[in-house]
């Protein structure tokens, strides 16, 4: 088993049982487009008619404008120094500095000043225009700011200062005073999705309902549509943030127990799982299809001395309480961030991960009333029903459930030693949902190509592999992560493509 | 840009300009077949003799033997404590341990004595079994042991010793006298691939040839079509091991400097480059293609507010300058490994990275008597050359060649300010081939459109990506590294499909 990160491909698969919100999209998509054309010519329109030359009149109007892409071209490096809105505190009072970040928000409040908030990732900061000739600043320079178009990206250059009270964007205790505004990229003036509308809490929702306000919601389909807009507000910030976390935490839990983590062909000559939702293609003119997981290479990787896993389901609790802490313990502000758009319950975890039998989980099934099929699978129903009654009983959102019946598993699952109906198998499950599938895989080529068969699949089609194990293998297990899963699961998020940065599923391919 | 690591199919594209080494593939998969095909049937043969029950008569009977695969179906954790052979040392004299290994040599010497060396990736160590009461050994014992097939894997145990002279093993200061000896899974006994064979240097092979002895050379190929043997070199560990140690240094460090990993599409809708050499599939009915690079979609994440990259160039620098250190302080033993079959000198490389325009690169050329089409592209000869005029005018192996004329860079890539033929790009080199290419982007939808069109780029099939920088779109470079080349290149390795573990190129598709 290696410590390669899990394939985007399972989000994929994930989506498929998830059909009905997404059969929207194909209307929907139209019609935004429609909407987006629009917009555009009026940008155009609009922008042409700010392009005009700054007031010859304005002894200031060097302060501000828009810079041409060519002056964007760089020259050279530029050598000045950047500011990032997220190290500004009360401590930078009186300096000097030079922030690039999109306009968030710009709010007129005379003819000669304005606000405009500025942002980069999680972070803001409000920019205050104030027509001063002591500061450089014209009426015609807060007229150029507040005409700007929400989302422009603009450099600005000005002095930290402490406003009288905390502010409302991020950054509390500090303002800047603005020198200088230019405008480096405009936003085209009406957005597809309006950023404030896409980061609105429900309890935002309810609130303005109960005002009697009509609040516009943007549904999960147009924020895919335009992901490139999506993805700014705080919680798509934070929500990839913590991903990126996931997955290194991973990295580094595995790399410490001397995993090598290695990469996979993508495109193969059989199927990996033998099911029948393959990509097919043509590679040079043989048939050839994608590759759904990299176990069978990761297998033959071990059969080529790289790695041996004895304990696996031991491997996984230590790897899963150490992302947890992590988590918990580094990404309070995202996990906060998240919190305020889509409120969830903090993941409660043992230090020593639970660990049930299939049969124990099917008996707690039986006892609360759901009777299962001792020798099939749960559902997604049922395994949902025990995440609830292992949390009641066990006070635990995470746990192992293993020792699956042979009939539901994959050919190369090893059988249990005392009964062959079972097998050295195990799912992982946060808050009900499945994470992780794992087992013990079968090590000689005999008995592999017996279940193979017995499996329905053509063994010819996987001779490689199965060959791999007659030229010395030593026994192993392994398991595949969603990372996606993972990170919806922990943080209660009710749908797979919010952690999926530019998802796919059968209707959408795009963007 | 994002710190995702690059995707193999760089080195599939690689592999395509080099295919005569592979056009004999198919004969030789044939060839190779039918000998496996050979080999396996004797192996069968020869396992139904061995799998005979130990000898009634033998008081040491139960230390020795097969293990049978339903003794390994874990019936629970065994708790038993497993030495690795890389710790073994002299401090562990007189201890007994259990180790789990590969057979990689088996020496009879007598009917009383043999020798096992054990192989757990790159470390061995010499196990002696000398038939005696006193250790529980019987002669019988020491005919199990020598009957092993090579590559089988073995649990031993034994008590830690100290032998006369440093062996000829990894382990040189200690071996095991073995008490117990279990074969766990047998390997056939005629391999497709002698270990031996595989992992010898250019030096033994022309020294055996001095001395009128003809060794065995195992082809690139063969190696492939065998790869779960021919990984367990010293060298194809050591040099999966410096990929996996390159990967994450890369990784650190652009975490250390505020990136965020994201993972992209790999179906599209599009083609990525527009190139030619797309794979193409149905998508739901609908036509896809494989994503070719992940740009479009990091610069659409950028879009989204994640990543900002102004000095591109200087963040390359650093990068690389931190990887080489780190390889070179850290993977001493991995960096010898390989030295011994594939010698090479070490990658010189200045602290402060040189960098040249491509007009003094070609100027370079030019004086040295190869001229090149100033706005046409360097092909893979005068790169080389170009590395050879660099090393010996400015000592270093690794540089960065910029600002390329605009003909020979993708749609994307920004024009210069001031010489709109050539472009604010550049490719980074290790020993005169190219590991890296990057630029800034175009961040404008016009100026984007306008150079789509230019290039013969149909405008529509990448819609949502032009559309993205009408949302707000910061200026911005990036880069995409060939891992595989990165390792091939350090170690001045001769072929691609050295540092990719399961290569594929126009012949290749399996394993």
């Amino acid at each position: 088993m290696s410590s390669e990160p899990p394939p985007t491909a399972a989000a994929a698969d994930e989506l498929a049982a998830d059909l009905s919100a997404a059969t929207l999209s194909k209307k929907q998509q139209k019609k935004d487009a429609r909407k987006a054309e629009k917009a555009e010519k009026a940008a155009q329109r609009q922008q042409q008619q700010q392009q005009l030359p700054a007031d010859a009149e304005d002894p200031f109007a060097a302060n501000y404008g828009d810079v041409p892409v060519e002056e964007i071209q760089s020259k050279a490096i530029s050598g000045r120094s950047w500011t990032k809105i997220g190290d500004l505190d009360a401590d930078a009072a009186g300096r000097s500095v030079l922030i690039r970040g999109a306009t968030q928000a710009i709010r007129p409040v005379s003819k000669k000043m304005a606000f405009v908030v500025l942002r980069q990732s999680m972070s803001t900061v409000q920019c205050v225009l104030v027509a001063s000739a002591d500061a450089g600043v014209s009426t015609q320079m807060v007229r150029f700011a507040t005409a700007l178009s929400k989302e422009s990206i603009v450099d600005v250059e000005g002095v930290v200062s402490l406003p009288k009270e905390p502010l409302k964007a991020t950054t509390q205790q500090v303002e800047i005073q603005v020198r200088k505004i230019y405008c480096i990229n405009r936003a085209i003036p009406t957005l597809p999705i309006n950023l404030e509308d896409a980061a609105r809490s429900e309890a935002e929702f309810e609130k303005a309902e109960q005002a009697g306000e009509k609040l516009v919601r943007v549904g999960q389909d147009t924020r895919l549509n335009y992901r490139a807009i999506d993805l700014r507000t705080p919680t798509n910030q934070a929500i990839f943030r913590i991903q990126c976390q996931v997955e290194n935490k991973f990295r580094e839990f595995l790399l410490s127990k001397d995993f090598v983590g290695i990469h996979t062909p993508k495109l193969i000559s059989g199927s990996s799982e033998g099911g029948a939702a393959v990509f097919k293609l043509l590679y040079n003119g043989q048939p050839a299809c994608l590759a759904q997981s990299p176990q069978l290479y990761k297998q033959m990787a071990i059969c080529g001395g790289y790695e041996r896993v004895f304990e696996v389901c031991d491997i996984i609790d230590g790897l899963f309480v150490s992302i947890f802490k992590h988590l918990t313990e580094n990404c309070k502000k995202e996990l906060e961030t998240i919190n305020r758009q889509y409120p969830f319950e903090p993941l409660q975890y043992l230090e020593k991960t639970l660990k049930l039998t299939y049969e124990e989980g099917i008996q707690m099934l039986k006892e609360a009333g759901t009777e299962i099929e001792p020798m099939g699978d749960l559902n997604t129903e049922a395994e949902k029903k025990l995440g609830r009654l292992v949390k009641e009983k066990y006070g635990t959102d995470f746990f192992i459930l293993y020792r699956y019946p042979l009939a539901v598993r994959p050919f190369y699952t090893m059988p249990c030693y005392d009964n062959p109906a079972y097998t050295n198998s195990f799912d992982v499950f946060i808050r009900g949902e499945e994470i992780i599938s794992g087992a013990q895989r079968i090590h000689t080529p005999e008995l592999l190509s017996k279940r193979a068969t017995e499996c329905g699949i053509d063994v010819s089609t996987i001779s490689a592999y199965i060959e791999s194990f007659s030229y010395g293998a030593p026994p192993h297990g392994g398991f595949g992560v969603g990372l996606e899963r993972v990170v919806m699961l922990f943080c209660a998020l009710n749908n797979i493509r919010k952690t999926s940065m530019f998802p796919r599923d059968p209707q959408r391919l795009v963007p």
